[in-house]
């Protein structure tokens, strides 16, 4: 159930304010060079505290290798990556046991497991597990860098990138409307990769986008998700929405379908766009339902929380989307299970 | 690559002109009453050329029970269901080998498996397919009808309506548009789920969301996906969009979350949109690029298509989201082994 | 529930007396060249009929591809076969049904399916089936002949002999002996694999002897299982068991391991054990419960059946064994996406 | 490719000389009461140094809870357990990288990882991750303990015992053999287990011996697994072999099948056993090939090691038997997803 991939296949586990989150990747070939290094970049991505509208909560998010790398290289068994729980507060938390904040898990959790969760910090139901997503992105970022060049032309990159924050592509003055209103706003994400080859994804149930959705639905906030044109199409004439195929590699003239056709990767960039919700916690009064009282009551969030979640989204979909290519690309055997560099 | 589900499991295969198209399904409890005629309704549904709009091509339809049936109940053992391809013009497609039709798996598929698939009518790559998951969809729903009122309420039921043709809310009027401009057209459907339980999905990988979406876009056309406010939750605040929890049930004030909070069913109507993209067939001419003389060539569909496949779309998103909710029931416990009417 | 495999997998259906019996395979790749005549020489080793003990019960067993296959080649779509059984006689069975066969599945299908399960003949659970795992495996044998020749070296052949019947290693002698007495018999079968490539399996859960096993004790009747010598190692020293590694590609002094050292095939020959019980149904009379009457009842066989099953299993361990290797073996990408033969 | 089961699955992950090893439990339900002192027992059956014939290595073996329990009880998230590696020596191993040693893993992993490996101890390939496996069995018995009296019986317990140590029933005698000959020595284990329900397992491919049959041959130098009479069978007649159902329980005079007939357990005790091979380090030099020199060259084991592993092998065996057990169980909806006592 906490597991995605068929050969690259992850698993994660931990609890916002328990001692750690983690992650184990199974299918890792043998011999990616792989340092506590190659991770900064991205984890300081993900990390709030540095831009306005992230949480306060800072980690120093340093990943610990506990099995699957020798001579900083990966061996092929399963590789496990702990993220310490070091700067919690969960005082602010158990204060509140009785009070399920709206738009979060803590109702949810509560009914399906029977009141046995950690309710801190919304236990398991944090975004504080996405640390371990991006752990697993930046292992399979490096292996789509294994692909062959013939495969994936000048270099298969995967990018998301901010598009709007509460409906204003200036991002600033979405954020500050945020601010101003002390109240916290969604955003619009878009990914896209270069250079993939064609041929990825199967018919049907394993369609590259019901395996990209899957993924990206994982993803704490997100509401939405679509791929080229997306609800747009729904508009459309077929004439106007069908992209003409121009070369034997099949480049195509427009990009309407965001480079997926009948499930599988054509050759042309792949873009699909989230949707982010506004961040469930939010600084002004909301009412929610005293499970003790059965009353419902005013509720104001303290805690640590960011203004605007989809400014931390970027690098986690990016993740995503790399672990679900790296294991197609291993299905289509574009990625050895060794690897000489 | 073409099952679905943990418990309740399907397996799809066949061709658009090979002898049949079938589904086998694991995992359905034994007991469960089923005749042919419980499939005519939603076979109907599915089936075009009834409506303006919808292909002239007709087949039967009839499911023909190959196991996993007896003495007219499920046994538990795989139950496989076969629709016959009866209504074939293969020489339709066989004619442009060469020319992979714009918006179709043609080109795809024809670098996938390198020239080795059955071509005729998109082969694999068919909606005919959807029969079968139209099938597997109604022993779906009938398995939602056995969990106990006392989770599912007054009776839950999945139902999906279409909300727009070709940008229009007036679904005729959007057809006629299509008609006139002697061109397909896209739409959007809507599926909700009354009185589900709290409790199906689960945090992260297998969330509610991550479920149906992958089952969505097995559908052939789908673009996108947004469940409750979706893409509009972007443009909101945090305090606009929360849905405040109004009694111990978990029913909340608003329904901006769509029924589905942490990735698991909050036990309010669970509502999602998808993106349908116009028909890729269009009786306009288009270019694409013909294989054999390498040059771009005008391509003007014969065969028999939809004008606005969005219409035959309703049903199929009944039968995905049935078939997961039917695997999360199972899971959850809430569908018995065996059933005893 | 009834599927095998990761790449390539395997998915069966079907009962004794119903319709047919069928399998889909996901995951062949495409370009296999596949006809019927392929498949004849294992259908009929496996067939009953011709030999002295095996059943009186002959079906044509001629495979019906119902998708998959195009143009005499695999197209890297679902493969689905099925066989007809027509010859059928059910009412041998319906006169006992409240009478569970003993060493037969009928009780606990009974209480396993409530009832609902088809019983005649065994229903699912019925030798039948093992035709399809024979269709798989002659898939799955030609896959292993792609296997480049650098890696199985002379010829990688799959193949399973009987040992000994009823204790004797003097087959027709151990046969007589069943005969004589009126009685059914049982048998140990071998299976050997030559030309393996090192590194199949995984460390622990996915060990090559893990999916072995699991996939032979598919195969009805099988009652155990043992790897190069098997339960004699327990009474050897490890001085006598270990195999001394003697040049670089290997190859071992003994192979006492029979091919699998720490659950990875190590070179050398493949080599596993199989013991087969006699047939539940014999023509002796024997005891078991009448569930109408609940009470102890003699019971004697009509049905046909084979006197030795064993004698047919042969080729069907060599069909799960295959099957097993030859998804192992596109796992180390040792088989190819698509085949240009 | 390092997990187990359905619904409670199980990824174990780590290496002998790395930081520690761990396991990674998924499908646990919520509310089950887990300490510390839950472990100790069967951590201590495990454990070496304490009786003669097994390796002095002695780990303190305290599970570290890392997630998934929270103020005693299992939340219902992933419980990820992990053990220090504390009493380490890897020098022993350094010396040697050159020389695979006979009957371990060290020459497969090498090819199949392409010599990144971790090779100190055997890393992944060592029995030290059985640590893991009998951390989840203590979860799974405890599981099973909630399954309820109704199907159970008076009792559910798994119960394994070594029948014999190099070929002598008399345990010490056996062991003393392999200390005179200062050699290792194998054994034979046996499990049983008491008051299983009716209906585990499924016909084919996920019959309880199949599935039982994969996890036991993850546990390291089975070497063979027989259910019932076994090999024995082979030489028996149908007569004989076959179980007469004497109750409507399904209670058997006989218990030949080891309480599974057709895939499915029949309410009779589950009986197997499995073959053990000599330990593979012994302290008689042995010939191995030097990768370096390319020279065949004798060897002698240095290292800390058991004379007899299958002295140690029955707790595993346990583990692995409840851990199939659990799941099957949970399938069957026999243990609830929410356990309140």
């Amino acid at each position: 159930m906490n597991s995605l991939g068929r050969i690259f296949r992850v698993n994660i586990f931990g609890e916002s304010h328990g001692e750690c989150v983690g992650i184990t990747i199974d299918g890792v070939p043998a011999g990616l060079p792989l340092t506590v290094e190659n991770f900064l970049e991205d984890t300081e991505r993900r990390k709030g505290g540095q831009q306005k509208g992230t949480t306060p909560r800072v980690e120093d998010d340093i990943p610990l290798f506990k099995s699957g790398i020798f001579n900083k290289k990966t061996t092929g068994a399963p590789l496990t990556i702990l993220f310490e729980n070091k700067n919690i507060r969960s005082s602010d938390y158990q204060k509140q046991r009785a009070v399920p904040r709206p738009g979060h898990a803590d109702f949810v959790a509560h009914e399906k497991f029977g009141g046995f969760e950690d309710y801190r910090g919304g236990g398991h139901f944090s975004g504080r597990l996405t640390a371990c997503l991006v752990a697993a992105g930046v292992i399979a970022k490096k292996l789509l860098t294994v692909v062959p060049l013939s495969l994936q032309g000048e270099g298969l990159g995967v990018r998301a990138t901010i598009l709007e924050i509460g409906g204003e592509a200036h991002l600033q003055k979405g954020l500050q409307k945020a601010i101003d209103a002390k109240d916290s706003v969604g955003g619009i994400v878009e990914c896209r990769v270069k250079n993939l080859p064609v041929g990825l994804g199967e018919p049907f149930f394993d369609s590259a986008e019901s395996l990209l959705a899957h993924a990206v639905f994982a993803i704490p906030a997100v509401r939405g998700i679509e791929f080229g044109t997306g609800f747009a199409a729904a508009k459309m004439f077929g004439s106007e929405h069908n992209d003409a195929i121009e070369n034997g590699e099949g480049k195509t003239k427009t990009n309407h379908a965001g480079g997926v056709v009948g499930g599988i990767t054509n050759s042309n960039e792949l873009i699909f766009r989230v949707a982010i919700k506004p961040t469930s916690s939010t600084p002004k009064a909301q009412q929610t339902l005293n499970w003790e009282t059965n009353e419902v009551e005013n509720f104001s969030v303290k805690g640590r929380h960011d203004l605007c979640i989809a400014l931390r989204v970027p690098v986690v979909l990016e993740a995503v989307t790399a672990i679900v290519l790296a294991d197609l690309m291993m299905l289509e055997q574009h990625i050895p299970r060794i690897i000489n560099s």
